[in-house]
């Protein structure tokens, strides 16, 4: 069994993946073949099926948990699985088998339950507690990249990303005294919520409809409005703005809501490799 | 002796302050008149000289320490000035009125001493140390704006915001190890130096003609060439290009030097109050 | 007792007028004066407080109703009233003052029902029942604006804009039968519901502190979420991203959604007299 | 014969259609074969010859009709047709077998002159008569698409779309009686008559030269320059105006032009899929 | 009598100039006065009326030639003229009193021949020659701004701007020799022709109602319309979109419409001292 | 031999030829190919190795010159080689193979003499002169191309676009006396100077890795300040602001300045070819 970051040219592979797209096309000369994204916790790798198409294409869907037999290539400076047999792989979790963030997932909750014990507003952080401690949330954090196709896309992505955000936000807090601190910790801590909701399942994570029509934001200010019931009125609109506008600047109406904005846009510029960049 | 910070509506005030901007308009009835802007380190106040305009506007220059007599008076919720009468002060520094941060300035000099020292890319530090190693240019970070009519725009604005920087740097590098933390840091701290030739001295902070026409991050470019000869070609190509692109997002080709675009957005936004809050 | 769109020039005047705005100024020679914009069903009209300025402005607010002794002047091409005297009215209510749209209400009313019965599926008819049936909600629609500032400017501009969108959407519907007329309808009927929590009473329309920081879109969705219970989660969350995106034509995802943001735009450059116009 | 629309997977067929494009590629192993769109009123298919590409290709031109014999199958969710046998079909009127729109375009005929009947100033209806009561100008209404490779992008889109922006536009009149209504309804009914000398004949409606140069705008200027010549000045100023601008709302002088642009706007977002709709 | 260019504080002045501005305000303390704009063919001066506003207002309109007595004072670095009595002076000729090019107009009107002779082909030279050989025409290039307020806004701008960008083109031409020099010149020399129909008699340059409606790229393809019969369709077509798209550059399709562009741009870029200029 | 300009369909072809970029594609059916772009001093031609790719790969690397055998064949109305045997020709100067321009070079020179001659000002002219009079930036400018994959994208287009901005920049000044000719002229000259810099040898002209980083504008700054020791202050801060901004025109303080920026632009666009142009 073959880790996908271990793969080198030339050699026969036999594994357990999952299957993060799947798409039929066809050659220019007429014959079908099978262009897959292949995953595990360790990486990616294209896959292609040239032959049995017909017969291997009914065997598994996009998301799948997959056995694969093929021989690893070089195209275009890229490896690539020429794939010989494949067939799916029930046993397998293929949520499991998504790429995974290379930091460690428990210091990444240490931090997150320090960040969210640093807020010192009682209701705010009975607020953040509300979403911090419930075990199903963590286990979405863990389970989820802070932006499919985008930046920190690998699951536990979101955890990175979040407590990147609130780390800088902390920091800013502490240079900057004007800033109100446990309004900015606790927008930074939730700003991302609204993914929770948003996505399906790895390796795929596909939007659900409700994602679809409502985004990240508008479900992650749902989920806050039905849990922050005991904050004043006042408080509560100002936790909703910064989460609102953290991604339209020129929206923000208060300096704690620009600088989630820029915040936000800070960590996931850290986190991606700029154009042009060899 | 009357600090602007302590000025009440209907005192009457004695005072030396800087005039930071200085102009003479007319009244619709055909009165001329002067409007000011004084200064001293504990903030700003406008005044207003509406009585022997002739004979009081040959007495003192923008940029002038002046020794003021008037009454404070409220108009459209701000405090304002009448002056009496004003003549220059020649015994005071202009440069020393102007206001201050309220930071304190020798613990912002230890963090950036700090910050300094956190680079162990020898020849990096070497080329740092040259400016931050440098007595006049120390000095000139604790008396300029960071952005005159803009962030930090009191004097000590360019230490703070250059420590504020360098310290998300510093934090973000540490969030994302892909980073260079050596590269990151050092273009933090040397990315505004060219401020240090762009603006003149306190309270008016008028760009020198150099500085209006080619601007500071060229003038900051134009320094660290003249110092950073010690440097391998790289690395000085590395730096310089980090900080040529501090306010161009589009052009970064490097993860440090988009790190940094948005650092500093960010420090600056934190420093704003954003259009709209009360 | 005059009413403001008879007022004319050189002519001594007496009337009860609520006052929209009130801005204490300062002429260049150092007199304080008021300017006020005061209204009546009939129209509006600038007033001009230039003595006794102490004493009468300590007499009323913005928003009350008052009485007025003046006189009118012109003033670059526009009315304007010189006050002589002016106290608070307060036996007159003064959003009963604000300037109205000319068309009759209850007709509008009557087109309101009407659009709202157009509706065939049961739970969208209902849920936009729950609004066009409650009273309160009703009255808030012939009291505000459509948007202060901006288009529909007058007490009832709210019911007639949402009349008009709803009217264009009802013809779209008939001319392209492939758009979902029921969801189309539904929306269009309930697109700016937020402004009945986001705007005070007239004349002056403040916006609630929930009003500046989220807005009358969120403001709108949070209402239609807390009654549209009843409807499944499919077509809820359809209704609910036509409302979001009304706004940024970019987002929308549905044709729905599509069309209602361009209806919008259509009803509201239709009632505003274009940049240019003589 | 097989109506486009009746195409089914795996059936072989034979058929007359017209061919609205062929482009010669050639296959990554270097066999070239053409890639074809085959239009008849019912619909679109693509069409490949894979076989005899030398032989085929010479027989028939892009806009011909042809005879066509093949088979049909699915590539990427999509029906394609395998071409075997392909020739020019001389007896066929290519121009007739462009994809017709759906609704009845003797109602669509009625609502035009119903429209243009409307019109109270006598000479801007004698002006929109001289176009709608020209027969020649009639059919290319029922010929021409809207906007080739846009909207209503099938023959007689040009009419359907002329009459919606009209209902339009009547019904804003309406809903606004601040509006000139004879003024934006002859607008409304001219502002795409450029298209009739801009485009050639279907199913390719290839741009003539001049209408690449110049434009369906100036185009439809020009013609009403030309038969407007009973209008005074400034009502035919008004009309060359609201039309001139119809692509460009910040041009827009008048409330009737911007209503135009944006009445423009809605009919044809209104018969497009959004981007992202499934 | 006195040449504003002659002007120099505290002297008392008597002259006659054309009036390019009117208009009445009121001081903040509610007394009227007339701020004018006063111009001879040496330059522009600002004029203020501040006694008997209501009798000199009365004496003549925007657009007069007057006759005024006053006193020149400094302003904000500026001279104004305080005027104590302005009359209409019938006699003297308000267009010929407009501000004059530096240039010598016959010298261009050489150059303005010059250019046109360079044409070649025979049908472009007679089409240029319809207008350049028109004494009315040129009479109107002679006494035109190429923008009112904006590049070349002096009497014969329009010439001096029409020779520049000609100018321009030609020497492209010959750097460029894929450029269809005829074309590229008809175009520069036709570009601004709109104008002579667009704006009023100067000193003022009032749009005319189908100036402002219709617009100078527009009067100016009606214009070619009009006289160039004789040429072919395809060449009429490449002129007219050269000029069409002259402040459009995105809509150019040919190189020469590209060229014109922005030799148009540079020629007007040149003429106008940029932001910041001290 | 056969020059890349005459070569014709269909017939076998023997050269020497320079690589100007070389990628290695797989066909959808699994088949490695080379794609090649060949070049010499008269045309560039599209290269395809079918077979014996591993082999004949391994021969020759982008930027070398090769010995080509192949078959010219048409496809997509453009002409292809398809190569049947490749080396390396190291006895062949890959950069004398570039695409070269079509003007003569040494008339080029003359032109660039002639003009660098016209700058009166004593000191502007010898920092010119240290450029033009240095026989390696001669010999750059004679190899290089202006922009590569953009306008001039030839050997020596550099040197055409040099004296061609500066030949409008001259042309410019005479028609605009306020503009400062030697400045203008000076900075026409070097603005492009950096790409001597930024760009290796051809027919790839890669950019170098300072090139990548610091942009041929910034280059260009440091040589001027290299040299420019003898100008004064004021003088080289001129010159360096239009270099400077040369891609920016919003930054231009001088007219000069921006001058430059829109001769350099309309230099550019004369020598490409509009999108949408046959």
């Amino acid at each position: 069994m073959s880790a996908i970051e271990e793969l080198a040219e030339d050699r026969v592979v036999e594994g357990v993946y999952a299957v993060a797209s799947k798409r039929r096309l066809r050659t220019r000369n007429g014959a079908d073949y099978l262009a897959l994204e292949l995953v595990d916790p360790s990486g990616r790798i294209e896959g292609r099926v040239w032959n049995d198409v017909e017969l291997l294409d009914a065997r598994f869907d996009e998301g799948d948990a997959v056995r694969v037999l093929g021989r690893v290539e070089r195209f275009r400076d890229r490896l690539q699985l020429e794939v010989r047999s494949i067939e799916a792989a029930p046993e397998a979790d293929p949520g499991a088998l998504a790429p995974a963030m290379r930091r460690d997932p428990d210091e990444l909750d240490g931090f997150l339950d320090f960040l969210a014990a640093e807020i010192t507003h009682q209701r705010l952080r009975a607020t953040v507690a509300s979403f911090v401690g419930d075990p199903s949330i963590r286990a979405r954090l863990r389970e989820l990249p802070a932006a499919p196709d985008g930046h920190h896309d690998y699951a536990g992505g979101l955890l990175e990303h979040t407590v990147g955000v609130a780390t800088l936000c902390r920091e800013l807090a502490q240079i900057h005294p004007r800033l109100r601190s446990d309004l900015l910790l606790a927008a930074a801590l939730l700003h991302d919520l609204g993914r929770t909701v948003e996505l399906g399942r790895g390796p795929v994570y596909k939007q659900t409809d409700e994602g679809r029509l409502l985004g990240h934001v508008h479900l992650g200010l749902r989920l806050i409005e039905e849990r922050a019931r005991g904050l004043d009125d006042s408080t509560q609109a100002e936790l909703l703005h910064a989460v609102a506008v953290h991604h339209d600047a020129r929206a923000a109406r208060t300096a704690e809501a620009a600088v989630l904005y820029h915040a936000n846009q800070l960590d996931a510029v850290a986190a991606t490799k700029p154009v042009g960049e060899p």
